[in-house]
């Protein structure tokens, strides 16, 4: 197994830092920490923990990417999908509101950082390819579904219970008539403000002759000028009396040390949890990394990424914080804002850090529900619905999958939910290769062409017999292919060879080996010569390690062609007269 | 999903059941029967359960299997390697020797055959394939292994611990000391006789000019003669009172009527037991049927045998019996001696029932050692280690995933090391072709033909090049396929064309759509086109229901040849010259 050396990608970009590319991050940053200062406090709130916690995951970790990190523009802290899959995690082990809850949250972001780090160092960055698109997709849409519903209890302002959606959902309609209607007005309020605002207020002011840049600052602080206005209101309106819950007392500081519990019997509790959370971190951290590097032509290294969140979550779990990743939203802003490098979230965690310090007591008077709204709007443009269309139409087997992850995360839960789905993608794959498609095939008239009898006029030989196996030869299809073989050797009464056509065969295992074997000799007996055609390189360099080669009573041929020409050559003059 | 109709194969054979073949099932069904009595006896002591619930287990499902199976010679009945894990399913739930545990097996029988039943109706057949060959084998080796470690416990007459194989066999070993002396060597001669006449017995017997068919019926009557020395010796010089271990009092009729405890808290707990025990019992019989089929040309049905096994399984839990299959030595013996149709094992059941009626009190003073060591010499010829020396040169990681299967199953029980072998097994197919192999390609000159530059000699474009994907396109490679584009482009300046040979390229999920849009995407920003060649109709069907062909800045080609034809006919030309 390769290992990672330690890599200080800062190396590659810090030499020519320079005054321009500075003002480019600065601006990003300044976008950034006002889009982050909301989103902290909301993804701490889902997550179940004190609002100051968001602040301080989205510290540390920002400094420790800006030295490690690949991607020049992924802005990393607290995210929707993550800080749902942390709630769902603590919640067996704690109750929410507890000091006890917050301990075992920096446990979770220990125990994922230490995850990423190992899986970067042994370049495990490939098991994340087994969350297939479809996969990821449906998960994040069903993760959205669930913060919202979860969210309009305190857009209500009432206690439904469920962590099924459907069951929550019905006990928010039923309950809704007992919302509470202050509550209800301000959360509501803030949705359409937020959302109209989002969708056509940086096209607007560029209609009213803005410049982009400002149009686009003005478009990003909505969420910031939303809290603003709710907490003065509820401030000076007095609406914590009249029931409007607020977020009260966050301590005045920088992120405190904080170490994670040395709990064996937790830990193992939380291992599952805490690999769901970094293997969906990681996936949604490269994603977005990929396609951002792509527009410029550069380049991020997956398992250099693994080592970078690695740091991010320890260095939260060390600093009060909870699990962090990269963020899809956010780091797109930060792209599209100009940032250059790594440098802007340096900037934004001063940001985040200066807000820390300075501005916690104005956020006594900020309402729950405003926070509820800010998450629901960036939550519900996550949500894709196409994709199933797409999926149904494309790929049967990538749709039965994502149905599963959406069905299965609404009903059962994040881990429950995602773990399904992988499971259900990865078995619908096998039992597709289980399955090999096996093609009679004959030759193209006037080329060295072999294509499937059925969709192609071809010519074929009476007394020898082509088949195209459409798959690597391995345990889980050997027998098929066995069946199939006994099957064509049935119906073909004046056959002498039979010939397999290998270009499609990339490996062949030890129980394809000894069905290959299994069949040379039944076919022998029959008085049926087998030979091979075109087979790969590796595939032939395995089989010279057994003694099939030495024992096989036909040949192998180069090519199915010279096979054909060789066995039959009547019925090759034939086709190239055609 | 298709489900099987109903059938009864019994009417392929008995309307053309004559004198003679009733007189080959005969001779066979003598021979089976005096293998089985033995085995049937040592079987159930090895499950756990007492003597006579073995000779239960031998007489209804003998009688389906003559109705429902499409095997001519698989004989049905207890066998070791499904006892071995009926005993470890039921240790957990009762205590051996108790009415409680004897009602557990028959349970475990009822959700195995169920199983069984269901799996055939839903033609889960395939199921079976992921037990790959290297796995079922080194799966045997170290039941066979445990077993034997178990047995001589008995043979010794002592009492060591240990489930874990190399502590229990480090047990036997200080303890031996220990032995009840008259109990080894009963047992050790026994083992001895045994050994020596199972393998030299027939040839010797034959030699000093015995008809064959004699010599084999007198050699496969030996363990059934060692029961009655040894149970003779014991009864006249009364060793019991010496203190050899005897199997006591048996009842004397025929199987009792019982029915499967109604207690779903146990059925979930022996779900996954009942799961592995249906599918071991599955390959096992269906391993041994095909290939005694195969020698006469005729062929069983996989999922008609489920169909066969569960009904027999059912008939065992309602007839006081616990889990069968299809035994390899048994059916091999059972071919040789002749038999031609299932009716032979109907023969075989009554010779059993006939034992349970009138023999059981001569039964009285057989000693234990007796059946341990019957199932001692059964088993050791089961144990293949050379599959191991053959998997580590052919596949290493057939090897692996035997090594693990061995392993796990010597020191963890029989239930985990199957599941980590068969998730090994999968595991490492799923990594190798999650990094697939990508060849660039160049034409064999004077041919139309493309293989790796690495391995032969071909002619190459600058302009033009040719990538040979060789692994289906699934979510698991997509990304590897990404980042392998991006380096070769990276590496070829003068690159206009990329033509990708998807003769390899079995299926495409929606993953690797999205994929091939992105590399479209990159390819054609970098002003290079992308085009595909030998695509294979299933792949071109799917394609065609997206937008990649549309949008396709390059073509499809039916051949490589054709595509590097119209791109680069220079080269083409170069090519025809040499």
């Amino acid at each position: 197994m390769r290992v990672s050396l330690p890599q200080l990608p800062i190396l590659e970009w810090v030499r020519t830092y320079n005054h321009s590319t500075f003002s480019s991050d600065l601006l990003a940053a300044l976008i950034v920490t006002l889009m982050l200062i909301p989103q902290s406090l909301a993804y701490a709130m889902l997550a179940g923990l004190p609002p100051e916690v968001g602040l301080y995951a989205s510290i540390a970790p920002l400094v420790l990417y800006m030295f490690l990190g690949t991607s020049r523009v992924l802005a990393v802290g607290p995210v929707a999908v993550v800080s749902l899959m942390t709630a769902a995690a603590i919640g067996e082990h704690a109750a929410v509101g507890t000091h006890a809850y917050w301990q075992v949250a920096i446990t979770l972001a220990f125990l994922s950082g230490a995850m990423l780090l190992v899986m970067g160092f042994l370049r495990l960055g490939f098991l994340a390819n087994f969350l297939s698109h479809s996969v990821v997709s449906a998960f994040i849409t069903a993760s959205a579904l669930l913060i919202t519903a979860n969210q309009f209890k305190t857009i209500l302002g009432i206690r439904a219970e469920g962590d099924n959606f459907f069951v929550l959902t019905k006990n928010l309609l039923v309950q809704a008539s007992g919302s509470h209607t202050l509550t209800v007005a301000l959360g509501m309020t803030t949705v359409g403000f937020l959302f109209l605002t989002r969708k056509y207020l940086k096209s607007s002011l560029i209609k009213l002759g803005l410049p982009s840049a400002i149009a686009d600052i003005i478009g990003k602080a909505c969420p910031v000028i939303a809290i603003g206005i709710t907490t003065g209101l509820t401030w000076g309106l007095n609406w914590e009396a009249a029931g409007v819950k607020v977020v009260g007392f966050v301590p005045q500081n920088l992120p405190p040390l904080t170490t994670p519990l040395w709990d064996l019997e937790l830990w193992s509790a939380l291992l599952v949890p805490a690999l769901l959370i970094s293997v969906v971190g990681f996936v949604e951290s490269v994603s977005v990394g990929q396609t951002l590097a792509a527009r410029k032509r550069q380049r991020i290294e997956p398992n250099q990424e693994l080592v970078a969140l690695g740091a991010c979550n320890l260095s939260a779990s060390f600093t009060g914080g909870f699990p962090v990743t990269g963020g899809f939203a956010r780091s797109v802003v930060n792209a599209d804002s100009g940032a250059r490098t790594p440098a802007a979230g340096f900037m934004t965690a001063i940001g985040i850090a200066l807000t820390s310090l300075l501005l916690t007591p104005v956020l006594f008077y900020l309402p729950h529900a405003t926070l509820a709204a800010t998450i629901v709007v960036a939550v519900l443009s996550l949500v894709d619905l196409q994709m199933f269309r797409h999926t149904w139409h494309f790929a049967r087997s990538d749709f039965y999958a994502a149905a599963a992850t959406l069905i299965g995360t609404l009903t059962m839960g994040v881990e429950t939910g995602l773990i399904i789905g992988v499971s259900l993608s990865i078995a619908l794959h096998l039992y597709r290769t289980s399955q090999p498609h096996i093609a009679e095939v004959g030759l193209v008239p006037g080329t060295e062409h072999f294509r499937n009898v059925t969709r192609h006029k071809v010519i074929t030989s009476d007394t020898v017999l082509c088949l195209r196996i459409d798959e690597s030869l391995y345990f889980a299809n050997t027998r098929n292919i066995e069946d199939r073989l006994n099957a064509e050797v049935a119906v073909h009464p004046a056959l002498q060879h039979v010939v397999l056509q290998c270009s499609a065969v990339n490996d062949v295992d030890a129980s394809a080996l000894e069905s290959l074997e299994t069949i040379e000799k039944r076919l022998k007996d029959a008085g049926i010569a087998l030979h091979l055609s075109e087979v790969k390189g590796p595939v032939m360099d395995r089989l010279a390690k057994s003694d099939f080669l030495k024992n096989l009573s036909g040949q192998v041929f180069l090519t199915n062609y010279r096979a054909l020409q060789h066995l039959d050559p009547a019925t090759v003059a034939r086709a190239t007269v055609l």
